[in-house]
């Protein structure tokens, strides 16, 4: 299977059925989104009225593509799907993205045409995401099919497979514009009459592109099959999802968006765990979780350290990596010691880490490079967050020490969070994260993160 | 009780003792930070060198003070705090701050110094904040204790209770410079040997400016009482408490930080829920729910629709709101048809609202407003979160619209989030929260703030 996928991710050849010159329609942005990410294949828009689109000569008819193209983006009316696609397919192309909705989520009209191309789909053996898909991303082969305008889609390391137009439209817009951290492959999934999540998750599984892979899914199209891919692919790398339709009111949403029939939630969580994949709940770490696996190693083990300029948030989050599953372990003599000795006398050093008296009496920058190191090298810490207390009159110090030390001890993640003030948390954001050290704005999220990433370690190291 | 606290949020008259000519100290930054916030009362710092501090005559003695003082903040070490207790006392004066630390929380030394506080407040009667707090703040007379360079401190209608100097200083700051809302009062409680969260919190029930109290705490000096006033001011208004150290790990770090012993966590949880507070487990909910409670009234019910141009997000929101407690009501037939009317008809429309069709058929700006509208309409309906589609390719509506939506039902709290385009969400923030309408950067918060509400809501209307 993962063979017959590669002409999506790496196409040498596209053509784009119902091109248009109009900017704003899907079938022009499309066109401009493969240019603007430098796709350097063979393009081939088709639109009867011929011409050129943004520099691209047109073609004027399907008959008159060359027998070369792997993929075809179909981007015409549901109607007039299933004829592009017949032709498409006497012209030996084997690949489609069908863009389009207007099928089975939208009417018992739909419903039809989707029927129909079920059938051409199997007497031609043809390979189909959507229809009614956002498109896919294929950022290192500067490749994607999507006709939201994204413009240029920052490469990374991540990739997501979304039953949703969202997560390729307006999540990733987001992630391009709020986030520094880029994809590499995304798979809108559409109705799914062809390709489904686990030949997404088989292929991802093998791409040395992906190194993890972040899911949004409402119904499972084959879920013995898809639990067996992910049984293996979870030994290699993190495999996260978010399952929705948990709840009944969920159940019901899900019902009206994807006609999905959601699964009793017990069994789908006991199923997922045994295959070592590790479900979410929250849409947004989707997002702070893909930051984390684009900038970070795995931790090793549940171990966290966390330096705070305030014995409220030592509480408060003790409290909440006790919630989560995460452990703050007592620490080595040596590094209680070393802890004392950059503090005022009067304060007992302990995990996790009092950082104000240091902070005052030693100043911001050396407090927080001195402490963090300290943690760093103590073997039963496997993680460290800083949250760093920033405002002008206590001196913010640059944040470079922190890429140090991220450098410096490759396999400990670092995770950064605030507390001061906002435009030196944005400075921070702004400084840190192109250099690989992710920052969360709220002080919760690095934990949540944490936790995420602690439980793909387990899975990735789990018993046979 | 109430009475006696009147003169720490209503000085006429304050002496700084230990008041500093140097930039930077404690004692001047308090000084800069009275003039800041425009007190208006008689201002007298203290300090043998006499001369002027930012333009204030410095009396030299304690002794040469008038009779005539409210509050006196003292900013000395900790072994000169006592002396200076007892002069002041001497002059008559009766309430007063004790800002430094080296107290209980640093050794023994300091506890001992600390119980000779405790015998002079007890043998002469007097009110006293602290020692080791990060002092108060009282936005309606212009006047702050704080010696963290805060600048002016936004007026606002909610109070903050604390047990940490952090949220006094740092968390604060974060407010000031991050968010729109402003603050009533705020009170560091520091060691507690004189006022106590309990006195704060009567004091704040009974106070016009506060409409709402948030709290964090370590311990309960007095618990009995605490329930006893909180029973009362419950229903009232709301109140919401971060206790930490309800886990072992944060029992542990509770211990480091202020030495508090915490109680057995079901048992607080308990006592608490019949006592009508409303307990939180993330601090950066002490933030958000603050912004809530400065701009939105108190929904009447637990009823909430939302409108999102993704079914992923309402599907993975509705899982959300049935794990907060939160009902996505079925809406009457009217409210329905009235959305089926302004979507196309291929989408059958229900609460939550998938806006999305309407949007792209009918623009951006009158689909939210109309959806907004219609489903602010419906009787089951008590809040609306509009999860804003924001980019610029399909346009971003002048936010104003969600203004006059939120004034023409004063009833029904609105909170946006968003998903599209970080700029255009940092735009909306800042043209919506001045104006009174929150903004949440991520889709989870709106709801897990609206689960607070309603909570606070079903406390005050509780039967007797």
């Amino acid at each position: 299977m993962k063979e017959t996928l590669v002409p999506f991710f790496e196409p040498r050849s596209v053509a784009i059925i119902g091109a248009s010159a109009v900017s704003g329609k899907p079938g022009h942005e499309v066109i401009k989104n493969i240019l603007d990410n430098g796709y350097t294949g063979k393009l081939y828009p088709v639109n009867p009225k011929g011409g050129k689109i943004l520099g691209v000569d047109v073609l004027s008819s399907i008959a008159s593509l060359p027998r070369d193209v792997d993929v075809a983006v179909i981007i015409l009316p549901a109607g007039a799907t299933a004829q592009a696609l017949r032709e498409c397919a006497d012209q030996g192309i084997r690949h489609f993205v069908l863009s389009s909705g207007g099928f089975a989520e939208v009417d018992e009209a739909g419903a039809r045409i989707q029927e129909e191309i079920v059938r051409i789909v199997r007497e031609k053996d043809l390979k189909v995401l959507g229809p009614n898909t956002s498109g896919h991303t294929s950022t290192p082969q500067g490749f994607t099919s999507t006709f939201f305008p994204q413009g240029k889609i920052r490469r990374g390391r991540v990739s997501y497979i979304a039953q949703t137009g969202n997560f390729g439209t307006h999540t990733l817009k987001y992630i391009m514009t709020g986030e520094c951290f880029g994809v590499a492959r995304v798979v809108g999934l559409g109705n799914k009459v062809g390709l489904d999540e686990t030949d997404a998750l088989e292929y991802l599984g093998n791409d040395p592109e992906t190194s993890a892979i972040l899911i949004y899914i409402e119904s499972f199209k084959r879920p013995l099959r898809f639990l067996e891919v992910a049984r293996e692919v979870t030994r290699r790398k993190p495999v996260v999802l978010l399952k929705s339709g948990a709840t009944e009111a969920g159940r019901q949403a899900a019902m009206a968006h994807t006609a999905a029939m959601a699964s009793p939630d017990r069994i789908v969580e006991g199923m997922l765990r045994q295959a070592g994949v590790v479900r979410i709940l929250d849409y947004t770490h989707l997002i702070l979780a893909g930051k984390a696996f684009s900038m970070l190693p795995l931790p090793t083990g549940n171990g966290v350290s966390f330096l705070a300029p305030s014995g409220a948030m030592l509480t408060t989050l003790s409290d909440f990596c006790d919630r989560l599953g995460l452990h703050v372990p007592p620490m080595e003599p040596d590094t209680v010691q070393r802890l004392q000795d950059i503090s005022p006398s009067y304060i007992r050093m302990r995990n996790p880490v009092d950082i104000w008296p240091a902070a005052i009496a030693t100043g911001v920058e050396f407090a927080y490079r001195e402490g963090m190191e300290i943690v760093l090298k103590d073997p039963a810490v496997n993680a460290v967050v800083p949250v760093m207390m920033l405002t002008r009159e206590s001196g913010v110090p640059d944040p470079a020490f922190i890429v140090d030390l991220a450098k410096k001890y490759p396999t400990k993640p670092i995770l950064v969070t605030f507390s001061g003030a906002k435009e030196c948390m944005d400075e921070y954001k702004a400084a840190l994260e192109p250099k690989g050290v992710p920052t969360f704005q709220e002080i919760e999220q690095p934990f949540e993160v944490l936790s995420i990433m602690v439980r793909c370690s387990q899975a990735i190291n789990r018993p046979l």
